[in-house]
């Protein structure tokens, strides 16, 4: 399928041109004024075309808990979403819906789903999630969430005696699990990529992790995980490794420029060194971040070090939502306050490549996404400028990426097929989504979970409260 | 006009109930399940009702320049805003109309516009926000912003001498002025108050407070400021009086249960007293405060500390948005980064409560607003809880203040007149107000402040950069 999108501004060399960009089939042909349309003609007067973001980071079926789990940091929140996370098949494919939905509304055309599996139901739960996606036409890197330590061992031990349950997997048994995952869904070619992604070495075992490696290695894989979320988490490293989680990372061989690792909140100067020198990529969730406590990523050293870095929403019961640009916009003006050189601050523009050529960088794809440029893969957002919210007319990107858009994301393309048009998602049918989801919840402030009153006195020790 | 929104869920104790609401005339009448309708019957099947919140502080005309500054401290980011604002009162009129549309669709009913007089204009300028606040039916209260001292008296002096211009108009003359203002504008009943609101300490001299003081005393004034928002000011505030701004507030008694202060992100333990003892509201401006660099302001602590804090978006250009719902979630969010003591982070109905109540306190209104309450006034805002944004169902106020609602606001009461209707504003006319916004405006990247290179050498002096 062609089409010309026509008459539409594009960013150029911090200004911007009027010009005509031609998709054939799934990639961008050519940038020019005045082209012969090609296609459908696209009208893009008054209109911004920018690369798609990556979503780089989130966990989908947290939306079914989104809005619930109170003010607490995460070694307290993981333990009550965990204490609800039973799901069933059906309601991952919905979340995944809807988390592609979310999405795609606010500039994303990739997403990472760092996906909770049902026990017992794995094969399952990856295949409504690719059913999902496949449906929606967004770009999906589905990482299993793996682990072979019980949650208990992700907490610091402090003074008390490490002696936690084994988790009810083996480490052969989820490798197994992992490679039956890439040979029946890894399709790189129809949008559907599976990255190894063990949860973090809060709960991941070496053997694991270099299982991954070598399934990684084996299949050409992305390499994704949780780092250094939390200060517990440093800690925790400190104890089970006698030095931090990023030189560990490294000694066995996890870091690579296919590797995106999530939050890096907790990092030291020869850690951020070290993630430059593997050029591992960083994946910012500033919500979560905040909305758990964890702290801020220093995010203006990782990029004068130059780590590449890119951003995530988290998933939605860390954030609560999957808006990306809130996330772009949180996530680069969060950091003016750990600098007070304002040279240093993330000015809108940089914001967006982060967002676009960061993410697909760190999803080893560079070539092929990430900007609009003649050749690569057509991942394309084109946004009405008319939107009262982007109004007056100053500096689109300004007021796209330090404003609130709403009902800004007019089309959206991936791998040159439409997915959204006149705002609106076309390969679904979001109203029954809605419906669904409406259907199969219910307002419910009373729950309790049974976990946390166990385990926050140890929390509280540990963290010296 | 009265009305009865029927079967709405209402928050009541930490849990929900639902209820029907009667509102006569401006006041609410009844809360109860099951009343026999009087006036109108709204359907509140699957709605939230809250009380509307307060947008505590901004600046409405900023919207022309939004999007468009860089990143950069406040003291530069001052000066480029200067250099370009001369106005005409059409374009003051306008941008008042956006920011009231703004606000009331993320859950404002009122709003304090701290107001940039056109210099020669002054009473063209007021009348323009009036007529705008007055067609689209917001509560306004309107706080010309006045100082009496040339812009370079604001920033620290340093080693430097401290030598600057004679501000153009004199301190005499500002009140004369202002008294005008009052006597021309100041309707409480119609919604449309006035507030005296000196700039700051960085720009005022004792007079123009005093002055202020007085005129808020014989007319029973609100006062507004602006305090503490950057470190320069609180370097220039011991250079200036040798001690800090807020103890200088208080000598001179400026300080009140009706005085509202914008920012304060540099006080310490000492004015933190101060405010609680004054019993003075702090309005929080997290975007605005990290957007610039300022910093993030001690929230936890004015809370421990019994301090009355409620939410501003600040003015569309060092934010960029007018999204009060945005602001609340930030500024909610933000300060668990602060205190590892989770027991202290902000609950979602406590930041509900912060800006709506806490609005209200804030503006000597207690009594009248900020809740929904039997013989209160009736500014109210109901939320259509089956937008995606909001789904699944789980806590409708976590889904509010945590997640990023998009199309929620789906009714607008202020003072019992219905001011939005099914998502849409029906007072004015939005179409046409983003014609005019667009029309008056071009995408421009390419202006340069002729002030900020001047400048910049000094604040990078004073600021040891």
């Amino acid at each position: 399928m062609s089409f010309t999108i026509q008459n539409v501004l594009i960013p150029i060399d911090r200004s911007y041109e009027t010009v005509d960009v031609q998709i054939e089939d799934e990639k961008i042909t050519a940038i020019e004024p005045q082209l012969q349309v090609s296609g459908t003609a696209i009208d893009g007067k008054n209109k911004l075309l920018l690369p798609g973001f990556v979503n780089a980071h989130t966990h989908s079926s947290e939306m079914w808990q989104r809005g619930l789990i109170p003010p607490v940091p995460l070694e307290l929140w993981i333990a009550e979403l965990y204490d609800f996370s039973p799901l069933d098949p059906e309601q991952v494919y919905l979340s995944a819906l809807g988390t592609a939905v979310e999405t795609l509304l606010s500039g994303g055309t990739s997403v990472v789903d760092h996906l909770v599996l049902i026990p017992g139901r794995e094969l399952e739960t990856v295949a409504a999630a690719v059913r999902a996606y496949r449906e929606v036409g967004i770009r999906a890197f589905i990482g299993p969430l793996i682990q072979d330590e019980s949650l208990s061992a992700g907490m610091p031990a402090g003074e008390s005696e490490k002696n936690h349950e084994p988790y009810f997997r083996s480490t052969v048994a989820t490798l197994d699990l992992m490679a039956e995952v890439v040979s029946q869904f890894h399709r790189p070619d129809e949008g559907i990529n599976i990255l190894v992604a063990p949860t973090g070495i809060q709960l991941c075992s070496d053997a694991l992790f270099e299982g991954c490696i070598e399934l990684s290695d084996r299949h050409n894989l992305c390499r994704h995980a949780h780092l250094l979320e939390t200060k517990a988490q440093k800690q925790l490293a400190q104890e089970k490794y006698g030095c931090s989680a990023v030189e560990h990372l490294k000694r066995i061989g996890y870091l690579s420029d296919r590797t995106s690792l999530a939050h890096c909140v907790w990092l030291n100067d020869t850690d951020i060194a070290i993630l430059a020198e593997t050029q591992s990529t960083v994946v910012h969730n500033p919500l979560s971040n905040l909305r758990l406590g964890s702290g801020i990523a220093p995010i203006l050293k990782y990029r004068q070090a130059g780590v590449n870095v890119t951003f995530g929403c988290d998933g939605a019961s860390s954030n609560d939502s999957q808006d990306l640009l809130e996330a772009i916009k949180i996530g680069s003006i969060l950091h003016n306050i750990t600098d007070p050189d304002y040279r240093h601050w993330i000015a809108p523009g940089q914001a967006v490549e982060m967002a676009s050529l960061g993410g697909a960088k760190g999803l080893n794809l560079a070539e092929q996404l990430g900007s609009i440029t003649v050749g690569k893969k057509a991942d394309l957002v084109l946004y009405d400028l008319t939107s009262l919210s982007l109004l007056p007319r100053t500096d689109p990107i300004g007021l796209l990426i330090l404003g609130r858009p709403t009902e800004a994301v007019n089309f959206v393309w991936v791998n040159g097929k439409q997915i959204v048009a006149d705002g609106k998602v076309k390969t679904i049918d979001v109203d029954s989504l809605r419906q669904e989801l409406f259907n199969r919840s219910q307002w419910d402030v009373h729950r309790k979970s049974q976990t946390v009153p166990a385990i926050e006195a140890h929390y509280r020790a540990v963290m010296g409260l």
